[in-house]
């Protein structure tokens, strides 16, 4: 049997890993756009529920991203990490559907606060967790293994991610790095029966805990065992059926996962991004009215329905996973951001009545982030639109400049346009920062 | 289907939960049982590296018991477990080999010290937290369910009884106590692999963390989904193959599983204690010269090899759970306590060549509760005990005096004998605490 343990904790624990170039600018991308989400969430009310919740019972060592209170750093990653998952406006690897960036930044983030580590070695090591985190991913859902069993992979991978980077920011030897991940895994958790509740960030949040947690054990000298992923009670065995142990390790270091990681333009779950994709083109038709619509059908892939077919979201933590929600909103206000999915949006009249309109396909033919969506007017107007690939995907990646923008709608409101933009240039240039700490300083709000 | 997430809050919430005084009396005695194991793990090397990870980031408002530091609420109660758990000898529901009463008690116990609740709504919280974790494993194990898939039970139902536990110590309604059950299913984790490690004690102290953090954020609004135990991507469907979902609710109230709950005599796996009880009595025989063995063979059930087949453990950890060390160290020195579980006697001379003739074999004509022990010697004698039912089986428990003496020799060298004695009054008469959080102040260690 693979040693899968033992192979990914020398991988982490690699003296020799100079980044290619590519996967250091990706690893930037993957800072800024997580930066962005976490200060776009940190007002969302689970992380007021949950930060009030914690606060009491936690230390005071870290920064809450874009809020007054601080926390341990363990608590301090949690709450990080659900705030950037909060608006499902993160980023996706999508082979596993794991959101990557979330635990492995928040988990490093926290740490860095403490400990003196520089804006390189933070990079490198975001960029190997982030590595690690898809590659646990692709073990458990790379064929022969069974991919849909409801698990919430972000949660069950996540820390184990988070756990890597943490061991490599803390420079453990292999060992330890091993137990870290032992410990990690022995925490992962999460399945998709909890998504359209709040439940749904705090999953990775807890995997951002996890993994800090298991790396500051595992360097106390916590004992796990040599086969925690692939043992035959171990990890790969719970968490999947017929999991792929190769997929974690074959090729680790020559090829990069988080060259395949996606970031979303619009803050809702990655399936809907082609329905919104037609949509928007659909409204920004001249002369397009949206109280003229009559009917709207989506053919969508089946994936798509299986996450999102929620006809009638009750708020805006159902409406974030409700294809229906998303498609009447964008036609409707011909924009697709954080307003479009919040409670007053779900609330509103013109997209209450555009919503029941939707009605839905699933289409085998249609590939996961494509979408065929028609739209008809009461006065005999026939839109359509074939999208095949949607923004944000790897084939239509959102660029530096869009990613700038979507950190400064987030950013912005919650530090200020000048806060916002120091933060923002320290993303960029973190390889250049001898405190990777100061990312947390300046996310802080004035006063 | 089943609403199981309901009626599980149901129970947990229903006002008239006066309990039956046999229950009221098993409770006390999970307690005392607790406390002690609590304090006796309390300096076990996996307690002093996870207490010194976690101070530096966690607040001060609840007791380590047994020990000088304080820590938050939520960490207090993933210490306190932790140090229940520490040395294997906690207790033991049997149906489902959940050790049930760690996450439960040190999850209430860190909620009491914060808020003012009485020793009798203390009991009741922490029966009707067992009775929920007990349930909700016999969901996941009782046939048609398979049993034996590796997962850590302790961790996967431990987290959902403290919740539950916790939410009726707030007196949280129907609907928040529906959600603390969902965050806690959530976060539960936990598998077998990492069993013989430092891990095996983690996962339920995680498991006290998560259902209090649960709970706690239920109080404060956070929302779930309402079938998070029973939907179709949920916990049941998810940790256990064809789960019995009757088996959480039917009689729900009616039967109590904590009067099947068992007591560890010794401190080491459950399946392994049959076998030390026919040494202890092979070994007590007058003219008895462990010196003089030449041959030791067992015969047990499977899962006591399937759990501890481990014929040369290398330290402490793995040793608690080796039928090979604990058949030798029982016979080598005629007690099975803390002592012979240590580093020292795992390396020690006269245990290691006992250990060394042990010969095991499988017999399905054997129950869980029994074991064939044959000694030989080299002058020729020939010792045997068929042990039916181990001590602190159902069949033959342990009593209050066994439970108390117990909870002496772990309880005194930490506290000192009149502390010790008035811990152990306070939880036999928790009904008359008028608050509950004194049974903490009277576990910290003086000065």
């Amino acid at each position: 049997m693979l040693e899968t343990t033992k192979l990914l904790a020398e991988f982490t624990t690699r003296p020799d890993a100079a980044l290619p170039d590519g996967v250091r600018h990706e690893g930037r991308r993957a800072l800024v756009n997580w930066l962005g989400c976490a200060l776009g969430g940190a007002r969302h009310p689970a992380m007021g529920i949950a930060v009030g919740a914690t606060a009491p019972h936690s230390g005071g060592d870290a920064t809450v991203l874009g809020r007054g209170e601080r926390l341990g750093a363990l608590d301090a990653a949690m709450a990080n990490c659900l705030a950037s998952s909060a608006n499902a406006f993160d980023d996706t690897h999508l082979a596993t559907v794991i959101h990557p960036t979330g635990p492995v930044a928040a988990a490093l983030l926290a740490l860095a606060e403490g400990r003196n580590v520089s804006g390189a070695a933070f990079l490198d090591a975001l960029a190997v967790g982030i590595e690690v985190e898809c590659r646990v991913g692709m073990m458990l859902v790379a064929p022969p293994a069974e991919a849909e069993l409801g698990w919430y992979l972000t949660g069950t991978a996540g820390g184990i991610g988070a756990a890597a980077g943490c061991a490599r920011l803390l420079g453990l030897d292999v060992e330890r790095t091993m137990a870290a991940l032992g410990v990690a895994a022995a925490q992962a958790s999460g399945f998709r029966q909890t998504h359209a509740s709040m439940i749904v960030a705090l999953v990775p949040g807890l995997a951002a805990r996890a993994g800090l947690w298991a790396a500051l054990l595992a360097e106390g000298g916590y004992s796990s065992t040599p086969a925690a992923l692939e043992g035959t009670a171990g990890f790969a065995e719970l968490f999947s059926r017929r999991a792929h142990l190769p997929a974690a390790t074959e090729g680790l270091g020559a090829t990069w996962e988080i060259l395949a990681n996606a970031y979303k333009p619009y803050p809702c779950g990655i399936v809907i991004h082609p329905v919104i994709d037609g949509c928007l083109e659909i409204a920004g038709e001249a002369g397009f009215e949206p109280d003229a619509v009559s009917r709207i059908r989506l053919a969508v892939n089946p994936l798509c329905l299986r996450l999102c077919d929620r006809p009638t979201p009750p708020g805006a933590q159902e409406a974030m996973v409700s294809v229906h929600h998303w498609a009447a909103a964008s036609l409707a206000r011909g924009k697709a951001g954080l307003e479009e999915g919040s409670e007053a949006a779900v609330a509103a009249a013109d997209i209450q009545r555009l919503r029941a309109l939707v009605e839905t396909a699933p289409d085998e033919t249609i590939g996961r982030e494509g979408a065929l969506v028609t739209v008809e007017t009461r006065d005999g107007q026939h839109h359509e639109r074939h999208i095949t690939h949607a923004l944000g995907s790897l084939e239509r990646p959102m660029s530096d400049a869009q990613l700038d923008e979507k950190f400064t709608i987030q950013a912005a409101p919650v530090l200020g346009q000048a806060a916002a933009e120091a933060l923002r240039l320290a993303g960029w240039g973190v390889d250049d920062l001898a405190d990777a700490g100061a990312l947390a300083r300046l996310a802080r709000p004035a006063g």
